[in-house]
Parts: structure tokens; sequence; C-alpha cells
């Protein structure tokens, strides 16, 4: 049933034909289920794996979900992170305009991610 | 002028022909040479991105690096990080008998990047 104040996450990787590449990134969709229980999570992913941000996007729409925040887990930014995504975001908020889709910084330009990776590097 | 005692650091990423592509990597590089100024880090790359693990290790080992640490920054755990960089280490020990070499664990699979990663989806 329908909750109208639901508030989605897509967390979008790269995607890969291998199965097991996904692994980490549906981790990553556990743990974030854990911390927010109320929203809905879902991966997504650009190539080689389902689903797409836009198939991933309307089974949120159809569970109720008024807000869609897209967190792209990319560590490098490269044209995927730099245009293609921005692109699929635009092309979401002209399919649903009444939606809020809110695009997050992509994960590699975190400072706390570059900080984290770099205490690992030096197994602090 | 070699220093035996030197520990290099090899944060081994996918690559991209993308220059830009490179940037957060970079950035952990930065980050890991003020965490620990000690040590020789540099960046290698799997695919379209020079260098390549061999060059960078060679180039530590120039430097006087006797023991080296390969630390993959993948989020994903497909084959490039369960099969082909095993494959590389074990090529670089073969080359190399005298260094040690040590393989970190790929970054995806950290659980501290995988609570990282969902707090960053959730916004805490």
């Amino acid at each position: 049933m329908a909750t109208p104040t639901v508030q989605g996450i897509v967390l979008l990787a790269h995607g890969s034909r291998d199965p097991r590449w996904r692994e980490p990134i549906e981790a990553v969709a556990a743990r974030t289920r854990a911390l927010s229980p109320e929203a809905q999570v879902c991966c997504a992913y650009l190539e080689l794996a389902e689903p797409d941000l836009r198939t991933a996007a309307a089974a949120l729409v159809d569970e109720g979900a008024r807000a869609i925040r897209v967190v792209p887990l990319f560590l490098g930014m490269g044209k995927h992170a730099r245009e293609d995504i921005p692109r699929q975001l635009d092309a979401l908020r002209a399919e649903w305009p009444a939606l809020a889709f809110t695009l997050a910084p992509t994960v590699g330009e975190s400072p706390q991610v570059i900080d984290l990776l770099a205490r690992i590097a030096v197994e602090i």
C-alpha cells in the first residue's frame, strides 16, 4: 500500500556481469536499511546489471516514495559521475515532475571517504 | 638516494581514459602521504591509465622500498578484485622474492567503508 511520506534511496553503482561484483553494494544497502528503517532503499546500476536507475525509481514511486535520493557509489570521477548520472536525474525529473529527486555527491569526492581510504591504506 | 627501510604503499584502482576519473584516487594518495609522511605512496591502475602495478612497484623498489602494501581501491568485488589483483601480486612476489608484498583487503569489503557509505546515503 502506498505511503505518501516514504523517502526512497537509490544506491547507484557501476555494475558488472559478475554477480559477486554487487556484494559490497548490497551490503551498503543492508546497512542503509538498518540505519534508516523507514526509508525504501534499493540498488541500481549504470551498466551490465539490473535494475537501471529508471526501473529502480519507478519501483520506489510505486511503493509510495515522493522524495528520492540517488547516491552515486563511484570512487572515480569520470564521465559516468560527472555527466551520465546528472543526465539520468534530469530524465527522472522530467518523467515525475511532482517528485523531489536529489542527487548526492559522488562518494569518491567525500572528504570522509577519502580520509577513511587513506587510513585503511596506512592501517590506522 | 635509496633508503632501506622505506615502506611503499600502492593505491591500486581500476583506471579510466578520462584523466579526471583519477582525481579522487590522487586525493586518497595525498591524504595517505599526509598521514604517513615516511611512506612512499603512489597510485597504480589496472586498465586505461598509467602506471600499472608492476611499473609502480618497480619505481618504489628503485626508491628503496623493501616492503610494499597494495591497497585495492575498488567498491565492487568482481573478477578484478577476486582474481586479477591477487595474480598480479603473485607476479610481483616472483619478480622480487626478497621483498615483502602485502595485499590489503579490497576497500569495498571493509565494514568501515560499508558503514560510512550507508551513513552518507542516509545523510547522518
